[in-house]
């Protein structure tokens, strides 16, 4: 690396942590989703000219930007540990190949709607956050299992029993997990209910013991799992403030000192 | 500040801490709550003469019951340091304004609702409630971006890909925001999703992952912020009880203290 | 009181306190339960016959019941200082005054129901449980003030703008009230809003913004209580177990004796 | 018990402790689970000739896996100790049974279904979390005849009282039962009010006391549980972490022996 690209990169770097410049990619970025936004209003042809031009120049503005970080980088292979950085510059590369014409239009709007997502690699308090969320995923691992147990098994006696009484909503299984998601929410669930009473009139059991398992197993595991993360980093911010304290242990040891000493003399 | 305006001060500023003088302010408020709600009844000529009588008393009684709160203060600017204080003037002061005819009357009834609201200001109860709640407001500002950011993502997608289905839910991004509310609060939210399936088949999985990321979020953020409010509030109980207990860096020092007078004799 | 009657007094009082007489009590009360229920069947005569009897019967064991209750008591005014006891008094002897006849039976059903809440009072496991509950509910009041200031000024606003729109939802304010507390509930919310949005466009924000405000005052409430109540549980729990054990101050107080008791000699 | 059989007990214990094998069974269950889902669709004579053929595997495969798990215990006793064992042999015995022919087959295809459920019984943190989901269940024991008992006297007041106004929702006692139930979930509740409110304009007194009675007493209960099973694995978590630590008994009971050590001296 000669000289002149050194002091372009440490200029790159300043530039990068620079306040003002990350409020101006801050300020694009919510221009983007605005864009995102105005592309579904029905517009003159005038307007949709503006929209295009600063869509481009959006896409152009990203381009600059993910290079400048990556220039800033001292080390280029760094740059793409984190996750973020690819993400970031993923969104940027695919949302310059040109996409025109029909069904690849839409596409290409698509991708560009995630580009929103670069607000939460932006600001870091957005990915503390998400990385909190994140954290407390895999906890609910196990949960998720059993409750899909719960569904399955509710899933396949519901197509089995009700599939003649109403095709549309126990047809097979897979429609009728989705029926089942939709008793979870209470949405029109007893239309749900009265429909297959007419025939079986015992099986409001089956929706009312399928409505206990669900929101017992649903509220105890949510609850369980934030109240969890709670106490942790309250733990762990107790621990943090009483690091220097001296414990019952140190007191002790103090003391048996403080006895032999006592004693040998 | 001469001597007769002086004790008159002293006299205001004894009636406004008279407890029965709140309770008469309290009462008028109540009345004045009342006087609104009658509004909204339809009424004989006679009985609305009685009201707007009623109404331009309660009026009287706020601008009398405010002066003596200014009068009493000692010094005035002190008054208009507490955002209650110009709270209740604003209201007070707005209501004077004569409005009559069509929609001016109905403006006048509005801003005259707010009235109910200086019972908070009344009560201090009723003002560290509030003031607990809007205590929790700022920690949900990231959260409250989060959510934002999921919301408008899925929008966007609604509004680029549903809107030829149903113009009324998915026709801008503003309506889009609109529907995906709805379908946060559960409310006939299979409606809107059965209608899409009929074009989109696999769509269930845009509902259904909304869901998910919205419900997870929402009480992982709620949940988190009130657990976090009570303990700290345990936590300042806590430490306010206990305060003036030894701990156990003051045991650590008395037994060092005693370990060394030991070892010089 | 002579002997014989005093002797029937510790009779009374040892068949109070036995098991087996609690167990025949809760079945009779049970029975009554089954009784009010069978009354909403349609019967037939003979049936009807049956019930009656059984009613009657069950209304005497009640009567005897409370008797043995007042006998066994020693001092007969503390009987009526169990605000318990006066309730099962008041239920058994209001159910003795004899009504037939249209309404009066009705009432007289009605009445008998509340006979189901005497198993509260027999068993102490739920007297335990609605006195934590009732425990609970002081702590509610100013929360429950605040939300009705929100919910009477959302009622009062709805009820001036929207009452030319839809007379049967916003007629008057107490109409507005139950229309808002569905809204609160997400019951058909959609519908009300979607009707006034026709008129009034921007009208969504009433309904966002009361939905925001009473949701999170809400669950901030309960779930605030309930933990409250938790740890407070707790903390007893924890001062009971621990009552015993030194303290610091303890440890401390003995340090310094022992210091003092180095330094004299 | 002779040498031979005693080293295949030995192989196979090493088999049913064999990772692979534990793999190989969880596969086979959740091709079970597909071969339950597949027969909901409506398939082709051939493809049900291979759904039979691959269901006869399965259960052969059960078979023969619950064998080696009988086989493989050393005293053949202890093998029925344990419910999970019991339950797995059940649902495999039963499932040979040849069940053909409308009815029959329905049925055997219903018990087929809870053969997922050995999914809990082979992946041990699904039979942890079960099993801290069934402690949580006693808690709720009292909380549960309480709410009971509220919904009792609202039905039975409601088949008294709105039998009349509609026979498919309040015809008799467990009809409105269920309603209440459907009222609890918000589902449709108003539909159910404005019915009754036409003829007692007063009832929603009824629905609203009915709604805040269990919805506090619902959340009450759930929350509290919850929170009380977190606190106490947080306490168990704790004491055995600080089991081997000194308490301040400890250290007054040493302090002690010091202050003797001197006073002797």
């Amino acid at each position: 690396m000669n000289r002149r690209s050194a002091s372009l990169q440490a200029r790159f770097n300043a530039l990068k942590s620079n306040r003002l410049f990350e409020m101006v990619v801050i300020s694009i970025i919510i221009l983007s989703a605005l864009l995102i936004g105005a592309h579904t209003y029905e517009t003159s042809p005038t307007w949709n000219k503006v929209l295009r031009v600063l869509d481009y120049s959006v896409t152009l503005f990203f381009l600059v930007e993910i290079s400048i970080r990556f220039w800033a980088e001292e080390n280029k292979r760094d740059f793409f540990k984190s996750g973020w950085n690819i993400f970031d510059t993923l969104i940027v590369l695919i949302s310059i190949i040109p996409m025109t014409g029909g069904d690849m239009a839409l596409l290409g709007r698509l991708i560009r709607i995630f580009r929103v997502l670069r607000m939460i690699s932006i600001i870091p308090e957005l990915r503390i956050l998400l990385n909190s969320l994140l954290r407390a995923l895999p906890q609910l691992g196990y949960v998720v299992i059993l409750m899909f147990i719960i569904f399955y098994i509710y899933a396949a006696v519901g197509s089995s029993v009700f599939s003649e009484i109403n095709e549309t909503l126990w047809g097979d299984i897979s429609i009728s997990l989705l029926t089942l998601f939709r008793v979870m929410t209470f949405e029109d669930w007893t239309d749900v209910m009265y429909e297959t009473m007419e025939v079986y009139p015992l099986s409001w059991t089956y929706y009312l013991s399928f409505i206990f398992f669900t929101a017992f197993a649903f509220l105890n595991m949510v609850i369980g799992i934030v109240v969890n993360v709670m106490e942790e980093e309250n733990r762990k911010a107790y621990a943090l403030e009483h690091q220097d304290d001296p414990t019952l242990k140190d007191v002790m040891k103090e003391l048996r000192e403080l006895k032999q000493a006592l004693e040998k003399r």
